[in-house]
């Protein structure tokens, strides 16, 4: 007997008859003997239909406000899942984040787990129920309502997991596993059985759009067994996703490079001209992070007469804040020459743990997109991957010649393995 | 300065606009200088989506789960009406019922509040913030997620005002006040501008549908002063709608009826062949009262060679379950003969504080039916009402005749009060 956390997304809980399909898969699980956790998403389409509500009222919400908006989207969901359970004939209770409850920090839209306290699940799993726990949600400590984030379910599954010392965690969305890219974009695009937790971490991070990045975190911080299967497939199928291994040596078959992550999520904002001088960098970002804006790549030129450019980007709905607090509070503050931005970009990224033992990827990869026109407007790369910013018009092409160029359409070979 | 409490319904929560306009209405009370406390109800059709939706996943769902959804509607709106009176520039705050909190008892979908806590909103009221909380919900002493039943905000309202020693509490409709029956059913129907508590009871829970039963029950104990007005009206509006009085004396030109209410919630059940002795009524009811379901109009005929008929009204909803606890449970119990009943019955009513020193009222109102042909099914009395329950398809008819024959649409005179 197991004890597991199952995580099912907006679209596996998007109707009434995917809901009871759901409580079938649950049920399956229930009389194998395991112990079940299972956190719904918000039904697919209520939280942005919450969203743009709020979005009509006031054009910009506090964001306490949403977040007591934006809440009831999962806790219509446990609802559901708990009477779609007890038709199976299950025991089943729900619990929304401040029942549990789930402590998180007060950073309100993008709430930090800070504890969860499982005596309750615990008491009910120890009765034999089924324990459905709200995603997306927490509590602050003055019992303001907070949001993880968007795909922040994926948070709370594998939180739970970690708190609950679960054997695994599943998460259930409409893929069946993740893949070298995005099928839609490359029909080629192969399954993966297994990847390493980095792998997923930059796949997951750069807009694969499978798993939230700090359900990843979470899940290598405390080391929790995290699979990603689909929802649609039959209940009684076996198939099972792709798990996300810890250890580089149970995934022997490793390629060179794993997957081709995408994303058109960001804007880029360059501060031109900025005297360079210690400390400067810090001036440009700490108003945008006191702000609770993201960065995600950051670039500085070489300097040239004592000026230098400084870029990065963030998400596109902070763009026009984080342009905003340039003009307003940094530019005159540093003296910097001017403020420029695109919010038209695409980021595309190679992801391979075999970066770190294999040369010459990046230019190979540079090279493949020169003979196709695609122009490079940013570059940044890390071990595990390489990542290039061009017009979002191009990004489809790149990836596809990228995932040709790499043959990731093919099983990896011990041939492939040693260029 | 004085503390009012305001509570607006669904129709007046209804979209983006309606909302605003709401807003629009609080602010022009806090420009004046008032503290204020508002209750809104969930967005109109709002609570009936959430319910279809739930029994679609489960034909009998559980009661505690469905108020775990239901809650959800009034929690969009309080966030939604936070956010219109900050663009409003009014410091709001929103609170679930579980952050007041406002603790029930366990009777999910029909809980009674035991105790509000008011520290929170205190401190906010004192800090000049208008305070927002959401009605219909609470919890109970196991933090399970209750609601007050349908209308349940307009009892949120009254509590709170009890609570807080609002100086008034303000329910919000889409009426403006009171009538001496429905408009839309008799054009003629009056507005009152003052009707004494006890009359607001009758005519509240027999079906007027302005106020919930339970809060103006609440008002009377608190001694809350209630005013129902419309939120259709002009935000600068000076009409103040009806105000519901406690001392008679305050209400000198009382007419002998009030009002007449009717409603086509009931169904009636008649237990036939009761052995008539001690104890009987009590094997029949207490059963139904385990079950949580509320018993409205209760009659039992003389008896005839010691058998008896006993008969009495519950909720439309609750027809069936009743039905099916009698014939399972209550009747081979007590040997009855057998169990009929009937859900297409409609019962109206007459109130009037004046039907105390007048005598006749009833005979006119029996009479007035008969003359046109509406077959009396059951009769119950008051001191200040007189209620008969009749086919449903007579509910119209029987409600135009009588506010006819008592002369419902002229403004009461010394001369009709001495007949």
């Amino acid at each position: 007997m197991s004890l597991i956390v199952q995580k099912y997304g907006g679209t596996s809980m998007g109707s009434p008859e995917r809901i009871r399909e759901v409580a079938r898969r649950v049920a399956r699980f229930a009389r194998e003997g395991h112990q079940l956790v299972v956190v719904p998403s918000a039904m697919a389409g209520e939280t942005n239909r919450l969203l743009a509500l709020a979005r009509e009222v006031h054009p910009e919400p506090s964001p306490r406000e949403l977040d007591v908006i934006a809440s009831t989207g999962e806790q219509v969901s446990i609802g559901l899942l708990a009477l779609a359970l007890q038709r199976q004939g299950l025991e089943a209770r729900s619990y929304t984040g401040w029942q549990v409850p789930i402590l998180t920090d007060a950073a309100y839209a993008k709430a930090r787990i800070l504890h969860i306290e499982d005596s309750r699940m615990r008491a009910d799993l120890a009765a034999g129920r089924v324990v459905i726990v709200a995603g997306f949600q927490g509590i602050d400590e003055l019992n303001n309502i907070t949001t993880l984030g968007r795909g922040g379910s994926d948070t709370t599954g594998v939180a739970l997991a970690a708190a609950l010392k679960a054997d695994e965690c599943q998460i259930y969305t409409d893929v069946d596993g993740v893949y070298t890219t995005d099928p839609r974009i490359v029909p080629e695009a192969r399954r993966l059985s297994t990847i390493t937790f980095e792998e997923m971490l930059e796949l997951a991070s750069l807009g694969s759009k499978v798993l939230q990045i700090r359900s990843v975190e979470f899940a290598g911080k405390y080391k929790v067994k995290l699979r990603v299967l689909s929802s649609f497939t039959d209940v009684e199928s076996t198939d099972m996703g792709t798990l996300i291994t810890f250890e580089e040596e149970e995934n022997m078959e490793q390629a060179i490079i794993s997957g081709i992550a995408f994303n058109r999520d960001e804007a880029k904002i360059t501060v031109l001209g900025v005297p360079d001088r210690p400390g400067i960098a810090f001036a440009i970002l700490d108003p945008i992070a006191q702000a609770n804006i993201d960065v995600d790549m950051i670039i500085q030129n070489a300097s040239i007469e004592g000026l230098t450019d400084f870029s990065f980007t963030v998400h596109r709905n902070e763009y026009k804040r984080a342009m905003q607090i340039l003009e307003s509070k940094v530019q005159p503050a540093i003296g910097a020459r001017g403020i420029v931005g695109d919010d038209r970009i695409a980021k595309v990224s190679l992801v391979g743990i075999g970066m770190r033992t294999h040369a010459g990827i990046a230019s190979k990869m540079f090279g493949t997109l020169a003979r196709e026109g695609v122009n490079i407007q940013m570059i940044s790369t890390s071990e595990i991957k390489t990542s290039v910013v061009v017009d979002e018009k191009y990004m489809e092409l790149a990836v596809r010649v990228l995932h040709r160029e790499f043959a990731l359409d093919k099983e990896p070979t011990l041939e492939r393995m040693t260029p």
